[in-house]
């Protein structure tokens, strides 16, 4: 691999860490806590987070070219579900999982 | 519904249209065809752009708040998935499906 | 398109409509009554079945052979997402749409 | 974690690198191979088995409590995409990848 392949390759593996991470906090901890926890939207940036994550990750995989576009918005997604996060107890790791992939998405769409 | 929902609703309609249009064209003509219609830039354009369309339309249906960086990014694919299908033959109907997304997307977008 | 293709159409038609309604459902009526519409286990059906029908619908567009192991998994998601709706209020809609969906999955299944 | 998270966790694992495996080996490899490698066959089972994985593996952190009918129609997946990989040149590790996860899907089956 050369040097942007590398760089896809983290933004990969950082998205669907991303995504994991966010479906099993919302499926097992947000659920199961209830309260602030299933607060329509923070449970929807949750869901929405995950989903455009194994969306970017996809979009590396698949090869598009204009993958920039879609690293961009999920960088959006991933900063407001970090936010989210941080105002709820449990949510630490969470929180800063969504902050590093949104970061690695900026340099991707750069 | 008010005419923002209606807006959305029809948005999600265009995109899970295009969705499904994209993927049965890339797995059925495409692949059958052969050539041209397998030629690298041109498939992973129709994946991307069927993952993206996808993804827009879970996110509307999720209600995130952030949906219109989703829709944006969804427009730029349909818009290349569009230009690619119309320089092949048999593909109209998909690349009007894609490009009548896109106009959709950017409004929602805006 | 012959009768397979017409019913395979119509198993497409059915999932995608069953995801839909399962996460919009999920994402606006459930969040925002909470209480028993937020417990875990009904939860966790809501969104396990809109992804299980979403991934039979994909199947099927691909046009992978062995797609009725999927639409037999799929039938199973969806009569206990049925089943889960059917104790709660406002959920008919939804408990109809998946006793439906399994109801023709099954027969893709058999 | 306990021995059956334990156990869930590593099916996830196994789901989410047979996904990635497939979408890059059938997007790079075989799109730029052609020939066989785009055969309608075999690519149709590319996607229809990466699809699988990662439902499969999503399934598994929503925690759907019947999840072993979905790890039993990913098996059968895995299983036919690695037969059709095992026949095509540099291919060998996507059938490994393919191979592994039918095993260990089955044994979340059983």
């Amino acid at each position: 691999m050369n040097a942007d392949e590398n760089k896809m390759d983290r933004c990969v593996d950082s998205c669907l860490t991303c995504y994991r991470v966010c479906v099993k906090t919302a499926m097992s901890h947000c659920l199961e806590e209830g309260g602030d926890h299933v607060q329509p939207h923070h449970f929807r940036l949750m869901m929405g987070c995950a989903e455009m994550c194994r969306t970017a990750a996809h979009a590396m995989l698949v090869g598009v070219e204009n993958h920039k576009f879609i690293c961009g918005a999920c960088a959006v997604l991933c900063d407001d579900c970090a936010s989210s996060c941080e105002a709820l107890d449990g949510m630490a790791d969470c929180a800063r999982t969504c902050r590093e992939c949104a970061d690695i998405c900026e340099g991707m769409a750069a």
